[in-house]
């Protein structure tokens, strides 16, 4: 096949590649990451590159107008080498992998009354043994193992041949006294029967006596879409000892699950997305671990959440089809793995307990969730919400749980809106609009010159567009208003929240019709998904006694805002609670206290499951929600006089 | 530190190496593979090379003559780089690979009524499910796993990461239509303890109804510290496919067990060792499948013995305790492992069942040969030997069971002879010696010209020697027999059995002093062995009912020859059996059958193990037999007949 050269501007010298080889597979063998944010379908035409001299054939132009071809602009996963290229990388928006402090942080106590000895699957053992002599040849780990049986009253202990190796010595090293970590959970913990033969499974051999009341370490880890969470837990004291967070790195593959799973199906894109987001977890295992100063090494057990597409992924197993209809995930309850298995720099004999989910798009993030906010526990009828790059809703209370996900997009989290953002520094997250001048506030994560919109300012933005009359019912533009705000751009008419002058990277910061729109799609998802849980059950939405909302996004939801768009059902304030991450939070949980660990496979087994692509309900109420807050305004009281409200204001 | 360049004659180019390098380092840094048969520890002399120019300094030139080192020569293993230097290998023995054929291939027949449903823990199950669907969104794995638990009635079914990545793609292939092969035995099989809650493991699954008659394949592989033996099983007719041998790829770095354990501890020497043997191992597998047209991955169960060390350096587990007062294995029963964990290229999944052994020098291969040898059925009170690079004995019923290991050395396998070789193509197999002229006639294996004698060779040879005079009870040579065959050299009398002419190599071949103390300590050493068990139990040797000797060597004893010289104790010649590699025949009878694994297990727990290096008696028994035939000839009443007819017919 013939070869062709390919000269990166960025890439310190040309490549060769056969004919036909994709120019973002050219990029990466030249060493140059191109981000994907839709996983290479060609849909966000974000890895536009410039191709000089004309030797490439474009798959697919549709995000590229004729100019920008005639221009040399060429998407990198769409275009093929057909010839010598020269190639201009243009700057792609760096992906800051640091999240905002404050926004990470989260309040957390030890549950009342944690005892690790009743609770704890963990346990450490000390055991001095006899020293072998030529009256008593008995083998190393059959010495080993009587001692453990002994002292733990199981009938069997297991150990990996890794542990195996290193037995011998550690015995000898340290007079024969050792304190061994071993986990009791043994069997799949999902496993209905119980286990009348216990088993422990040796992790670790520490030398000597290690005092009981040392610490002795876990991990609690979420992996959103966007933002990976993880917390280093003392399995000893309960306590979170730290937090740290960072994006996804998996982000540069595709923003939301879909794209992740069309890139994971391209070939060696499964091992790549793993790794990445490997990768992502080790780094936080480092920071928690540098600013504990403990050694990774140290952390013997992890619980892992997520949604069923992250787990798949953090697994390495295919997840094709959890996208295709009928929307089956290969694997709800994943059995006990180790460290080593996945990659995860930890003890490698660490146990890794990934938490059960229920379906394709109701995964452990939300059974962890169900457990952490209280759902499970409470007799209020309540409305449990995991706001992140999907829409996750539970309905339901102790005796009952239904439970359906709403395929909201990432426009919350700031993507399909053109100056959309994540929740970092430089996000505006709040805006105000004077409802006679029309002239904006707006407050910005970090206090400096805004460069986008993140979520929750952009619901706020929503919400005061249609209450001073910006915007219709319909999100479109009112142009009597007489405000140089309003001005026409390429997009069709757009509101500018900041000029120029007043940006970090001196472009205007503007909200389009194509931006409503995505919103608008996004916020009606969830609310329909809250009238088809709500309608199935027969409990009006009005009767729900609490709302509970997780996502670290949820917490910076004004609810005033958030109503007003009819993203949330119009409800006393009151019955509203921001719980932040709920997923690390059940996590967490579930590493302490095998108790709640079993609970969540309860809640898991226990949850109906509705699939609103099936549904014939929710098509309807979804387009009834397309409007602002609602086709029918009689279910949003609040803001029938809000809007009333402003009209005599104005008047 | 300073670098030096050395410049091996067999290397394409120099290299530089820092001053303390080993020669044996650098050869192996410059891709020259030297054999160590004594593991590098100096005592063999046999990686000796010549070095010019002088840099090197010699840590021990025990095994060289000052001659020797004024000639340049250096052990590779002992030798240190101080300068410069210029290196010539000399042409070492080649290790050949491949056995002779006859002498590898075992008669064997299948267990009568043996019922793969009853007995053989790998089945195969067919299962058809019912797709998915909006209404059934279930998992595939819960999927699966219901599935199997109502085919086979378990209570659970695991698998590997590896395997559950492979489920939905397989299932989705074949219209949900597979055939599962799992592995019944999933707890360790050395429990004790009934498990009341029925498991069994993934190992694959087969695209469609696979018919119940069509083969599934199994190995028996027993790791003997010179050869390495594989067969292919067909576990639903449970029939020996085919039969294959090789040297044990580790017999480089280490012709005995104490050599190679040494050999193990140093840095790297573990994995180098483990990679030889299973080089060796899949080498063997390749072989089988291309001769019974199969793929090695459709392999799914092997059962492996072998002395504990072999198991031990299989497994990389260090074994530095072994050879070390008071001689503790680090592992006698090892669980159930899969084959990746070993890197055995077969099925993946493969269950690997290490067969337990007692003690550090009575293994999984002694276990093993109880079992099929029938020793462990018999009410006669049975010797069992396996003579291999050790000798390791059993007496015993089927009502109890003493054994011991003596360290017989290698000298039977060929080794610590100077013209002593394996019993391969060239080898003097057998020799009789004409008691008037004292000129030898040898049958010679692959009837070519000899290279050397081996193990046979050497009893048969030492016995002739004996009988026709032409040593002494303490095996010193007759000076007084006018034979030209008996001459002086370099290492005192020697007695030629052939000279150059009619040799391969054109030299020699001759039996010395140095040799025949080897062979005397070696027999002696067993011999020993045999008396201090029949002592310990209260049962006279004279009164063993029968002798079953193992070890493919000892398939080629002869009996006379070998009571001549006082190897094996003198009873009537139909008390003795051979019956060849018992090690591999146990192997294969515990792949088959549960029962039968499970009675090895029971033999190991059952065996009285001896040590005699704690046995005063010992000693004694074995300085009484470093005589041809031993101290008290009352103790071989055949020999003193053959005697006196052989002094009567020379008068």
């Amino acid at each position: 096949m013939a070869e062709h050269i390919v000269t990166f501007d960025l890439a310190p010298q040309p490549i060769r590649v056969p004919t036909g080889t994709l120019l973002i597979e050219a990029a990466r063998l030249a060493g140059i990451d191109i981000g994907q944010p839709c996983g290479g379908q060609g849909r966000c035409g974000r890895c536009a590159v410039i191709v000089n001299d004309g030797g490439v054939r474009r798959r697919s132009t549709l995000r590229l107008s004729n100019e920008d071809v005639a221009a040399g602009y060429a998407l990198a996963c769409q275009a093929v080498v057909e010839g010598d290229i020269t190639v201009v990388v243009p700057p792609q928006e760096k992906i800051e992998r640091r999240l905002t402090t404050d926004r990470v942080v989260a309040d957390v106590t030890v549950p009342i009354g944690y005892d690790p000895d009743r609770v704890q699957t963990i346990k450490r053992v000390t055991v001095t043994l006899t020293p072998p002599s030529m009256d008593d040849q008995t083998d190393d780990w059959s010495r080993l193992q009587v001692a453990l049986r002994q002292a733990t009253g199981v009938n069997e202990v297991s150990a990996s041949l890794n542990t195996l190796r290193r037995i011998g010595s550690i015995l000898r090293e340290n007079d024969w006294q050792v304190t061994a970590i071993i986990d009791s959970a043994v069997r799949n913990p999902h496993s209905a029967i119980e286990d009348p033969v216990p088993a422990v499974r040796l992790i670790d051999l520490k030398p000597g006596n290690v005092p009981d009341h040392a610490p002795m370490w876990g991990a609690a880890i979420d992996i959103g879409t966007t933002t990976v969470t993880c917390w280093l837990v003392d399995l000893i004291s309960g306590e979170v000892k730290k937090q740290a967070a960072e994006y996804n790195r998996q982000i540069a593959r595709g923003e939301d699950v879909i794209s992740r799973i069309i890139y994971a199906s391209k070939n060696g894109g499964g091992a790549e997305l793993q790794s990445l987001v490997v990768n992502s977890i080790n780094a936080l295992i480092d920071e928690v671990c540098l600013h504990a100063t403990i050694k990774p090494i140290d952390i013997v057990k992890a619980t892992v959440s997520g949604n069923s597409t992250m787990i798949h992924l953090l697994l390495n197993i295919p997840a094709s089809s959890i996208r295709l209809s009928p929307f089956i995930t290969a694997i709800n309850h994943v059995p006990l793995l180790t460290a080593n298995e996945i990659g995860l720099l930890i003890n490698p004999e660490a146990t890794i307990d990934c938490l059960p989910g229920v379906a394709s798009y109701v995964g452990a993030d939300i059974t962890a969730g169900v457990l952490s906010s209280g759902l499970a526990d409470t007799d209020k009828s309540t409305l449990f919400m995991d706001v992140g790059t999907n829409g996750e809703i539970v309905l339901g209370s102790r005796d009952w749980l239904v439970t359906c996900a709403c395929s909201a997009g990432p426009a919350f989290e700031g993507a399909g809106v053109i100056d959309g953002m994540r929740a970092t520094k430089g996000a505006i997250e709040e805006v105000w609009i004077n409802n006679e001048t029309f002239e904006p506030t707006y407050r910005v994560i970090g206090s400096v010159k805004p460069r986008g919109v993140c979520g929750s300012g952009l619901i706020s933005l929503l919400s005061e567009l249609f209450i001073t009359g910006l915007i219709d019912k319909g999100g479109n533009f009112n142009t009597y208003l007489g405000t140089e705000r309003i001005r026409s751009g390429a997009h069709g008419l757009e509101y500018v929240i900041a000029f120029a002058d007043h940006t970090e990277h001196n472009r205007d910061i503007a909200i389009t019709p194509v931006d409503i729109d995505n919103l608008l799609r996004a916020k009606a998802a969830i609310y329909a998904g809250f009238s088809v849980l709500a309608d199935r059950v027969g409990v009006p939405l009005e009767s729900v006694e609490q709302i509970l909302i997780g996502g670290s996004f949820g917490k910076y939801i004004n609810v005033e805002n958030a109503i007003q768009i009819g993203l949330l059902p119009d409800l006393p304030w009151d019955r509203f609670q921001f719980l932040g991450n709920t997923s690390v939070k059940g996590a967490y949980r579930a590493l302490l206290d095998r108790t709640d660990r079993d609970r969540i496979a309860d809640i898991a087994a226990r949850m109906t499951y509705i699939e609103l692509s099936a549904d014939n309900t929710f098509y309807e109420a979804f387009t009834s929600a397309l409007f602002l807050p609602h086709t029918d305004l009689s279910k949003f009281p609040s803001v029938e006089e809000a809007l009333m409200k402003s009209i005599t204001s104005n008047e």
